[in-house]
């Protein structure tokens, strides 16, 4: 029985990794991922085997995983934020079952929801909703349908993957839905961008300001709810303790 | 300028703590939060400073931080899971404006979402809502609207403080609800208790089952979408690959 690790390693840098990652990635014979989050964590791990393959390959990606463990090597899995979240781990836990010797432990990891939200304060501090803008796995009547309904819920969103060269206007489009749907033109937003990465940069701004920018595929978007508020330059959103007391 | 550094610490365990979440803490002149919290990180950090009030005094120990750093000491305000989603970043970031000397960082953790989707597999491998059942601070209307939102949407949901003593049944109301306003009966759902610690356990079962379970408050409940799968005792929400090619 050999173990095949999914690691959520965070936005990138090793300080941002759980001990639990780490230890993951040192248990393994080999690491394998897509080349840049490999190009990431290889240098912590000098000599160890890689296995890298490029965008859109994810379906060989995890098949590779899953046979070198089935044959005897403990592989460590490397997905960027969260290995859950719009990581592998769903897809190899799809495919585990032709892989009977295959132990897949999942290593949970800071997504980029709660990573860009630290740099921006606190903009999910209630309820929320995730959503991805990309329309390559999903039809865009369902992402609108989710958007409607996160506005008709006064939820803060955190946006995924709010456009690329292919899907530019998705993030203005998005946001026009949001206003359609109830959310204010004022709303408090905010965006980061290479999270935790050199060149790290964020900004806070209103809904209909965010409409109007032009944001790339290294970005996270989050919109907030009708009680979200801008304080010093950040992004808060209230859990509610100033209604129980003196202020 | 003094930091208080916002530490959000994981489940718990050290394993489960990000590098930087660490460095926080060993930085800080002393450890503030709840008796809980600090009673597990504080073995790491042997003679450190510590200051612990009881559950429901965070605006008192909120206080208490800002003032300590104002006054000159380097603080670090200790929140299980993520410093945001439900915890203290946001009370801090509220009351800050009057401690203009003190400099807050919020460091980023693992959620319960995260970490007990870890756990049950990848219950939320595609968009996905988060919804806290504690009344306390929120009017019920309000939650029972962004369930109704969540299920319309066709989301995954985890659900935090899904009960205790004083709101035995929340969890009932809430699933009656989401299957009332569009969830099938039969979709996978899943629930951890005690993630990450002695006498973790986790079940997944469908909503109707779920409708039914007694559970308390260190669990957190996971809901799937139309698209849930259990696999292999695992909670597993496709991203879609399965639609792009042979399978």
């Amino acid at each position: 029985m050999h173990t095949l690790f999914v690691v959520g390693i965070g936005p990138g840098g090793a300080e941002f990794m759980t001990e639990q990652a780490r230890s993951a990635m040192e248990k393994a014979d080999v690491l394998c991922g897509y080349t840049v989050y490999i190009d990431l964590v290889a240098p912590l791990f000098p000599g160890k085997e890689t296995y890298t393959t490029p965008m859109k390959q994810e379906i060989e990606r995890c098949r590779w995983a899953l046979e070198t463990a089935q044959k005897g090597k403990d592989v460590a899995f490397i997905c960027s934020g969260d290995a859950g979240v719009y990581g592998m781990a769903g897809l190899l836990l799809q495919l585990a079952p032709r892989y009977p010797e295959v132990d897949i432990q999942v290593v949970a990891g800071v997504t980029a929801a709660l990573s860009g939200g630290a740099v921006l304060g606190a903009p999910l501090g209630h309820d929320f909703c995730v959503i991805s803008l990309s329309d390559l796995l999903t039809p865009w009547e369902v992402i609108e349908k989710r958007l409607r309904c996160a506005a008709w819920g006064d939820f803060c969103v955190c946006l995924y993957n709010p456009s690329s060269r292919k899907r530019a206007g998705y993030l203005q489009k998005a946001c026009q839905i949001l206003m359609k749907e109830g959310k204010s033109p004022e709303t408090v937003c905010g965006w980061v961008r290479h999270i935790g990465r050199e060149g790290q940069c964020a900004k806070v701004l209103s809904l209909q300001e965010l409409e109007k920018e032009q944001l790339d595929m290294f970005t996270t978007v989050f919109i907030g709810s009708s009680s979200t508020q801008a304080i010093n330059g950040r992004m808060v959103t209230p859990r509610g303790y100033e209604q129980k007391c003196a202020w």
